[in-house]
């Protein structure tokens, strides 16, 4: 048997519960000697840190920066080198489209051709939000579907906005149909295999239909479309792990991302304060919950070291109301890091905090990069904290006799 | 997507400057307490190490001793399993012969044979070097080439050489063509598979005829070879990582290994002094430097404790010179341990030093294995040194969105 099959024959369910806290983008690199999270006054993590085991995670692996979807993926215990989840589903995820499995999505521009087809402008301008909304409901209303397949779009920011088409059979080994420079004729998809050759006719008919559509909408006067893709095959949380997973989160991708691996998205508000009320609400309905906390990711792409500070202190802020429900296990940890210093994210792995009756104490004195590299749960795979939850929470039988 | 696949689909070409400090056989073990880099002066280094993330790298896997050939491969970003150097590759880069893929080495010995062709001695009496070059210069003119498959034979120590069949679809699935003792009947080799057939027919045709030549020429009247081998299809590290990569060592097999993988092999002197001065010299042309220092692990594999650690202080008083050439990502490693105590290369895991802009520096006092095992970049394989100098440099793109 693989690792994979052995830990899926070991579940099973019980009723202790699991709540994994996610501070996204939460690792970070010093600014005069401290990190982000060493700068930051945190007097609720630090009074229960020395009762946790500590440890660093590598969302991938050594040198490689996750996206969220790769990093998300690996948290929840799905091997992100073989779950690959296409640039449209993320586009499509993030402005909380619902996809299903007959669902081909696509990150659309809207863009500007002059009238031999050339494109002279691929962001149409940075056409306003506003403008964008309505040339997205114009062009809803008038292409509904090509040749049996349903087509829906959904407007973005400025001149962006993803497109889904809905029909059975559809692929997702296509080209991109954009030239992805200016001065270069529009061109179509083109099937990477034989199976996706309809579907890039069908891909094809809308843009040309399209394009006729939005002949009077001049600067977005037509569309280009890449990242074509469905959503992975990938088995639920509730098959692999035998959870009853659900997500608490306040921004779209996250939700969209819980989504795809089975989690039931939890209704709940935008402040940390809502996110922690929502997991008391329904502490009782599910064994596993991810709470996302967005901000300190948000800081760190815009390079401000304090204001990922402060949206660390923030978090403290708010984990009492969690500490208070007394999850039988309780990981606190990233997705990825995201360093002030470097405004993206980063390789360098997270600290991450386990707490559970079932420990060695490490009598670490802060979660912070530093102190949870001392820790008893050395560096290691985020694919491996599921495994870790399932065991703390009693719900793994023993492997073997 | 494999990760391989992934590192390689993310790797861009940048004007940072990767440099990798390789002491050969650096890892030891303690006499009298101490390890030689414990008992090592090393006030250079003991400066810098602060800065630095340390851990320790496994060249190949727990317990695996390795050869210099998959340590170096390892530290290169190779998978050692999946390249294997043979034995008459290997040798061919230790005396500095430039293979191409048309190429088959051996290693070969001179050795006595009785008038029934019974092998009485396997080395020929260990004839002197000097008869060795003697009898291979007249070897060498008398056969030139068999079925126009053209031959070299390069002269190592004492009855030690090495011998170069050059033609097209040479095969190196070849069984040894040496009983490997003496008393035996001198055997040619057999073609392991169909396609294996016509290079067995030339070597042993190449057999008997040298075998002719030398009749008058006892002890070393005949030859044996084994290790019959090709050098690997291995990608280069341009192909592999977008690299400009150049290789600094006064050692032929290092330069023969950095070959292997694509390095450029720059001219230098003897001394470490020469070795920096080229770097210096040649830091504007590359963007990835792997500079070898070797006396380590010669001392190691004397057994001569005082000797190696002597070797790593002088390592240390080289070291400023590349300090101030200011490289954007510094790694200071060796390729596997060479323990006085062994007096021969072993599995333990060496340690590591990453030094960049891009770290949270671990506080080390030292460059010891067990500073360095306290450091952030914990225990890892070899193979994960090459995407951390990467990413590192910023010469990676996020996998995925």
């Amino acid at each position: 048997m693989t690792k994979e099959e052995v830990l899926q024959s070991l579940v099973v369910q019980t009723e202790s519960k699991l709540v994994m806290v996610v501070m996204d983008g939460i690792g970070g690199l010093p600014v005069r000697g401290k990190t982000e999270l060493e700068a930051a006054r945190t007097p609720n993590l630090d009074r229960l840190t020395p009762k946790a085991v500590g440890g660093l995670i590598d969302p991938i692996s050594y040198g490689i920066t996750p996206g969220s979807g790769p990093s998300h993926l690996a948290l929840f215990g799905y091997d992100p080198f073989r779950y690959e989840i296409g640039r449209g589903v993320m586009e499509a995820l993030g402005i909380d489209v619902v996809l299903t499995k007959d669902d081909l999505a696509a990150r659309g521009n809207f863009a500007t051709i002059d009238e031999k087809g050339i494109i002279v402008d691929r962001r149409a301008g940075r056409i306003p939000t506003e403008k964008n909304r309505e040339v997205c409901a114009f062009l809803g209303n008038e292409i509904k579907e090509v040749e049996g397949v349903r087509i829906s779009i959904y407007p973005g920011k400025e001149h962006r906005f993803v497109l889904v088409f809905r029909g059975e059979g559809l692929r997702d080994d296509l080209t991109d149909a954009d030239p992805q420079k200016d001065g270069l004729k529009a061109k179509g998809t083109e099937g990477l295999s034989q199976e996706a050759r309809r579907t890039a006719e069908i891909v094809n008919l809308y843009l040309k239909r399209a394009t006729e559509a939005l002949r009077s909408f001049h600067p977005a006067n037509t569309i280009l479309l890449r990242g074509f893709s469905k959503i992975p095959h990938i088995p639920t949380m509730s098959e692999k792990f035998k959870l009853r997973p659900a997500a608490i989160a306040t921004y779209p991708m996250y939700r969209g991302l819980a989504r795809l691996v089975g989690m039931e998205v939890l209704k709940t508000g935008e402040t940390l304060h809502e996110e922690a009320e929502t997991l008391k609400k329904d502490f009782d309905r599910y064994d596993f919950f991810y709470i996302h906390f967005k901000k300190p990711d948000m800081a760190g792409e815009d390079g401000n070291f304090r204001m990922k500070v402060k949206a660390v202190e923030e978090i403290d802020r708010v984990l009492p109301s969690i500490f208070k429900l007394k999850p039988d296990v309780l990981v606190i940890t990233g997705d990825h890091s995201t360093p002030a210093v470097l405004k993206s994210h980063s390789w360098h792995p997270n600290p991450i905090l386990l707490f559970s009756k079932y420990v060695r104490p490490d009598g670490l004195r802060r979660f912070t990069e530093r102190h949870c590299q001392r820790g008893q749960l050395s560096r290691f795979p985020a694919t491996e904290v599921i495994p870790l939850m399932l065991a703390n929470g009693l719900k793994m039988k023993k492997f073997g006799a």
